[in-house]
């Protein structure tokens, strides 16, 4: 396994850490021969989510950086609208809660209110209004080199990871360019994405020059999230759904998946693309990184 | 592609159904070369689950099965205890919903309502009491032959299925021996997982003498719901989470993970392996299979 070289590792803002002790566990088990062997494994946490006083839903979580996660995913959720005023995120280890408060009470706690009024409750909120806040998104359309995807994959598959190290984990990395920023890695199908989102909102990091590159799936949620985040690429070794294509072509988001070597299809927005790289120069990946993939 | 043989598919209760038009479409989109490419890709629907006059939760799926779906949801959950008794299951294209229906109001419904009462509303309840239902469930010591595991993976592998065709897609299958019964597939990450379990219910189909094999990560979720179905034998060829070994070892479910061509790894319940197989007579995988991976 070649690993990164100080200098690019020393690029990211935020890179994985896949030593942290929290992060993982070695846990004894025995092999196909029946030898003793010690694997290492990733920790899943739930991490319940509070709005003000609103409890919005529990994640199963890796558990690094949960105020960002809880931000992030209230925010992609449209709970919190874009200059919402975040007066405090409080984590608390012990009883693992991420409280986030608003300077007043959100639309969505009065949105949760009137339809508990009117129905009993809603449960199936959370999830059955996942289009909301996407009404006339129209990402940017920024020009992207494919240039940048190769310099992309190769750099994060030879960054450091939990994946790597512990694997059934989930990554997302932020990039501008051909430079990665902020690599998230988590458990949970969406956390990865989410803690980006939350680290964006509190920074105020600008998303109109950002690409979103992931290992996972690019279904529709995957990429209402992306267009919640204002950020007008999305990358992804993995394929594709119908409906994540169909809202992607909506929103203008460029869509870019099944990047494995040289090879890549782009399903949305390839006018946008600028094909300055000769895919017959970039080497087929090696079979570390062939796993890395995932119909899944 | 070396396909399964007729009598081999014969076999299969329920096989997949990688043709049927509903479940992919054929989307256009441009290579790294710049050539024009039509891909298939799977479909992605959302589904509304109600228990009674209850909205509970709106899966994104596939779309088939809705029914199966439903029924093995809220049983996972353990929304259904066993022995519930089950009026209907309506399913409504249209609106895109199913409705189980019980001959009386079931606990779950009751404790919504009391907590609704209390602080207001209930949305992290579903995902919140995951571990409910589980107090007390010890599986049965059933052995397992390692001959079973090698012999299910190569012909789970060469089944037709929406993954070899459109990939983006996970897939779990309830079998007996070294026979693949049920295979189902699914976008969701635990939707076919529930579909087997709300086949088994509405077949009456016994739980012990069975072993899930599934292409996904064995995650708290994952073997939560394998111990709620009341299967001794949960087997991937993901990886693991520390917490899903945790609770593997407290129901004494047998977990074994990493299953890629002769490896694999049992974590628990190693006791029960009945290791008839010798490893070194197992060729490696091909490069197809090798992908059907996933850290992710």
């Amino acid at each position: 396994m070649q690993l990164a070289v100080e200098s690019e590792l020393a690029d990211y803002i935020i890179a994985p850490d896949p030593d942290a002790p929290r992060l993982t566990r070695t846990i004894a088990g025995l092999d196909q021969t029946g030898a003793q062997t010690a694997l290492s494994v990733v920790e899943e946490r739930p991490l319940t989510i509070y709005l003000n006083r609103q409890e919005i839903v529990t994640a199963m979580t890796i558990g690094d950086y949960p105020e960002y996660l809880a931000v992030g995913f209230l925010r992609n959720q449209a709970m919190l609208r874009s200059g919402e005023d975040i007066t405090g995120v409080d984590y608390d280890e012990e009883t693992e809660t991420v409280v986030v408060r608003t300077a007043s009470q959100t639309t969505y706690e009065d949105k949760l209110r009137k339809k508990t009024r009117t129905s009993g409750c809603a449960v199936g909120t959370v999830f059955g209004d996942m289009m909301e806040g996407l009404e006339g998104v129209r990402l940017p359309a920024a020009a992207v080199r494919t240039s940048w995807f190769y310099a992309l994959a190769a750099r994060i598959n030879r960054t450091p990871s939990l994946y790597l190290q512990a694997g059934a984990i989930h990554g997302t990395v932020l990039c501008r360019g051909d430079r990665p920023l902020v690599y998230m890695e988590d458990v949970g199908r969406h956390n990865a994405v989410d803690k980006i989102a939350g680290w964006m909102l509190m920074t105020g990091e600008r998303a109109d020059d950002k690409i979103l590159y992931t290992t996972g799936r690019l279904t529709s949620e995957m990429v209402i999230k992306t267009a919640m985040m204002g950020i007008p690429v999305l990358a992804s070794r993995s394929g594709f759904t119908a409906w994540g294509v169909e809202i992607a072509r909506q929103v203008g988001l460029t869509l870019v998946g099944r990047m494995r070597g040289q090879r890549f299809v782009c399903v949305s927005g390839h006018d946008r693309l600028v094909r300055d790289a000769d895919p017959a120069s970039v080497p087929e990946e090696d079979r570390k990184h062939m796993r890395k993939s995932a119909g899944t």
